[in-house]
């Protein structure tokens, strides 16, 4: 049978990604620091390419899936290095490329009645693997919601001040920091973090640890860069912050990059 | 050329909707009370269906997107109605849908400083005609930006109270009170309207009218739906709300259906 | 400490519905007649809702996650609906509702060279309790994605047809047959099945046979409701379809309901 | 009233992007080579940011939907670089950046038949303008559905070949081609171009002249990277195409850089 794929192509123009996206899976991913029994499971969106050189037709897409289904479900950063580096292997490219996405849970306590709860963030990972010279570059992003509250709308204001929920995305080439530490760093820089289950004492917790720690966009992006500077040392890494504003109907948005921190 | 939709079907099967979803068109959109000169422009997403007897193999799809370039781009529920009727016209139907989303602007000032912005709702609006009997049901949904500040919050706190964007939702079947009313009431509902520009003066105005408006999600929907039973007399409609929870990473929200009100 | 939501309410207004949406929850979910060790993981999307009687001033919505957390993570449909009436028990309401979706995986075989893979479907659940008369209505959504190929150009063209992918949707209430019957069904209803992984005798074998079964988007939908009839008797259900058209930038649908084969 | 924005920053950190996110606002955007009054209005989502200096505490938000209200609705390329030069002034900063995302119509004849209809594609503008040095980096990325035939289906089949509707998207830095001409380019490198209406002797034409023009993913970017290379010079662009495959439930994709055309 034809292999119209493996035909020479005339046009002589190199691709510089070619491959599958969307493809759903079950997986168990583990932390840096975290042993992959303990995790709990998430479904998967993967993506996978290659580089295809000039001189050929196409790729062999068919090979990505028995690929990920040989390699599924137990990933870590590691694993999915490994099976970039499988995927230059298997379809004799260059360079490869994996992006995955998915729900990454935890248990979290209440922080006074200390009531327990799954909390979730999103995960999203970029992986390049070059088999020429043996180099990966690896993008960890992690987007955690947490509380802000404004500190001008407390400052002009009698009494109150408007609060709402945040999203800060920490992006880490080549980590050397635990997702849970990121975290840490999310929640330390907002005005209060935010909990799956609140009893009301938790509630009254949560609502004057904020009133008592007012943060800007910008505040929360530069609270974060600082403790990721010190975690990180010299990785490169961005740090972006999203408030879904309570008193318009857009949102505020700021990113500090590790390139002005040098 | 042969026509095969228009092929007797064996199969006897009645087909309750059939018809094409997703559409793209640029509409002017008008309210009930509103001159169709005055409305801003936006995107609107069409579908459009009908019922096909069940002795016909298939409708003619090609059709509706013609009727569509026919009709637009001035719109209001009355020529969307029209539109329904020559739909069961053109493909000789016994009963015909439209839907239709797109985003609503009007022009909104600030509270205090009276700074003029562009505000933005979101409309859905869902039509059934039926031929025979020349009834219509026309359902109008508005979804309607506000913010909510928690009362339990305020109660148990020493000072501040959490807060957060909210959207209440209006749904009237065949309406009688125009989009800008509808506005009205759920501004009225809520801790506070929201603005697409504010000025200090303005943020300290709703920031202190929302600490001193608190309102559950329960209390939004139950403060519309006294207003909107009051307005729109025996009408049947639903109001519901969904509070962004700034505490939280789910949502809150609740229904009232005048079914209940009776 | 102030309990605001156990305050009466004096607007008299009964609340059809309350509590919160989009709880992100890892499940093991399985079949009508599957065990639950086999089933693969996935991420489900939670929301619950009580009834709230006219006097009361709010729900208490923290319990509603402490449930979840309780009867996660293996589930099928008979554990959701004792999840709800133990809903009904905690938040001592006469209605509860729970709704979730999650992606459903099962293995998969290509049609000729038989490769394995992992096959992803869409499923939605709703599911209202009443405590008074014991009455339970589950409603089992599935999103099926097969391919369809016109029988309109088919017929008039001198080579080839246009295919596309394609989604049907099945609606059953109190679900008397299996997922991966209604899977069966639908695949039996379109002009090919659709796979994960395909080996060129394969695609070779899906190309022939969607050109041999051409089909229009109301085909679809009468094929399976025939079998779905047929399986489940006189339970009431709706199966629609989507085509994602290659040849419009819009999609076709249709829809037929157990109500008009009676 | 304190302008706690006006505050000075000890943290010394630059904050690389800062300002607001999806703001939605109608517009009539033209074409390079178009007169404002022919064009149909459309739904803007818009986006501005501004540096911030390490000094610095906050910037003044209110100030971009202001100058959003002034500018629009007429926009071209030329008037969104204008305006982002205009937030360099009103915001006192040296970097500002501009997103817009939308869709674009214009009509459209069926290929046989010359059937008019509203043909609709989405258009995603990014601008950063420099106030120091006066330069400004635009990105104009265009995305038109197509039709795409798969070669070794094709190939392999007896007959038929599976089909599906992709997506081609352009991405061009500092544009010199029009919006049309990448249509035309994106429509020329497909298997067809897709259509708003198609009568039964057009559905004819394009389902002969798919399975006369069979193209993979592959041979989508790469007849499409020849065109725009001819055309646009020593300009860098970057061109992507995404089958919706109908065999699979996951997307095949496709990306060829102008860096690797030199």
């Amino acid at each position: 049978m034809q292999d119209t794929q493996d035909f020479p192509d005339h046009r002589k123009i190199k691709i510089a990604k070619v491959g599958i996206k969307d493809v759903s899976h079950p997986i168990f991913f583990s932390d840096i620091d975290e042993n992959e029994t303990v995790t709990f499971p998430s479904t998967a969106s993967f993506s996978f390419f290659v580089e295809l050189s000039a001189t050929k037709k196409g790729t062999h897409m068919s090979r990505f899936p028995l690929i990920l289904y040989e390699f599924a479900p137990y990933f870590n950063l590691i694993k999915l290095e490994e099976m970039a580096r499988n995927i230059n292997q298997k379809l004799e490219s260059r360079i490869s490329f994996i992006e995955t996405k998915f729900t990454y849970f935890y248990e979290k306590l209440a922080p006074v009645s200390k009531t327990k709860g799954l909390a979730d963030i999103k995960i999203h990972i970029k992986i390049k693997t070059n088999s020429q010279n043996n180099l990966t570059e690896t993008q960890l992003i992690i987007q955690i919601p947490v509380k802000s509250l404004c500190p001008c709308s407390k400052a002009i204001s009698e009494y109150g001040a408007h609060s709402q929920r945040s999203h800060i995305t920490i992006t880490l080439w080549n980590p050397k920091i635990s997702i849970k530490e990121c975290i840490r760093i999310a929640e330390n820089s907002a005005s209060s973090a935010i909990y799956p289950v609140l009893k009301r004492v938790d509630e009254k917790f949560v609502t004057e640890k904020a009133y008592n720690t007012p943060r800007f966009v910008e505040d929360l992006v530069r609270e974060a860069a600082i403790q990721i500077k010190e975690k990180s040392n010299s990785s490169r890494f961005t740090v972006s912050a999203e408030n879904f504003e309570s008193i318009h109907n857009h949102n505020a948005w700021a990113l500090v990059s590790s390139d002005d921190l040098m």
